[in-house]
């Protein structure tokens, strides 16, 4: 016997909200804020996600309004990069990620560095003014942060700052929410990862659930 | 000042696997399946994660050999594809995901189904002897179940079967866990999800730590 299940997307999406909407713990939230957090608690399969979810400086009207004006959005890893949704993106914004960029294993071992962070340091020529998507590796954060001590260095419109793990993970994401570089979105702990940090953004792009 | 952090990227791996191995409870694995479960949990950021990840039929090994003669990995979708590690790969295998063939949309409306199980539909010249690697979609995993059900169907010689969320996750994990159909790796439950699977993959195809 064939298996009966929903085979309609909107409805499965629809359904899928409906039951974080009533199990999750979202009152906290500023109305913007939580249709974001919704999707991030959906893309992890997780209720429990909800008290670990972090905005501050208005994050989710600010890097929406930078990707209206067409900001680039810079990601650590190919995962990201690749689970944007295209036609949620308000103005065709350009998708960066310089993981695979040919310099930088040679940039990394220069750096004493991971080649997440060296990655990074290839962001320079789009900084000023992007949305900045880091979902897996601490050091891809923890060497932002250190960039953005120059004052010389250009500044990203926000931070959605998700990397996930047992090593630099909560360490980095505490320093980019006590740092004030820009306003940011975290997930506190371990918790967070590439799926979560396209799902906000996919969310900030596009309201329409 | 700047941020002080781990940067070697080999010592972040073994001290984040040393955390995982003292905090999650991995006695019940053999030790072939406590490697891939130690990615997997790695990857969520989460030592929860291990009592609801199950193997059956000597799913590593099976995989791990049909990737060593050369079967091709079957992704749901490209954050999967995009995520697998090349260099780990055995034999250069072929990693395919069809969600963004261009067939896809008309043949979803035609099969009345999600345009995840429409993909799945366009897997058959690929199937016999692959290892599919579903972390995304439900309703692809559903649809995989209910092609098996014909004999004439070419047949996987594994299914990694994470997708995750809140409506049929766990059903199709469920139906996928009693089917019976190949040896099988799951994520009970919620949870799951492509960072996942992709470690599930990364670690079935290279026993590198």
């Amino acid at each position: 016997m064939p298996h009966v299940y929903e085979t309609d997307g909107p409805a499965i999406y629809r359904e899928s909200f409906s039951i974080i909407r009533r199990e999750a713990a979202l009152e906290r939230f500023a109305v913007d804020e939580e249709q974001i957090a919704v999707r991030m608690i959906h893309a992890a399969g997780m209720v429990e996600l909800a008290p670990h979810i972090l905005f501050r400086d208005d994050v989710v009207a600010r890097a929406r309004a930078a990707l209206e004006q067409g900001a680039p959005i810079l990601c650590d890893a190919r995962m990201i990069s690749e689970g944007i949704t295209r036609a949620r993106l308000p103005a065709d914004n350009r998708i960066i990620c310089t993981l695979w960029d040919e310099r930088v294993p040679e940039l990394a071992q220069e750096m004493g560095n991971t080649r997440s962070a060296a990655a990074v340091e290839l962001w320079r020529p789009w900084l000023d003014g992007a949305v900045v998507a880091i979902g897996n590796a601490p050091t891809a954060l923890f060497h932002l942060l250190n960039m953005l001590e120059d004052p010389q260095c250009p500044r990203p419109a926000s931070i959605i700052g998700c990397p996930v793990g047992f090593v630099g993970a909560a360490e980095s994401k505490e320093a980019l929410w006590d740092s004030n570089v820009a306003p940011c979105c975290i997930v506190r702990g371990r918790l967070g990862g590439s799926a979560v940090t396209v799902a906000a953004i996919n969310a900030i792009a596009d309201r329409k659930e």
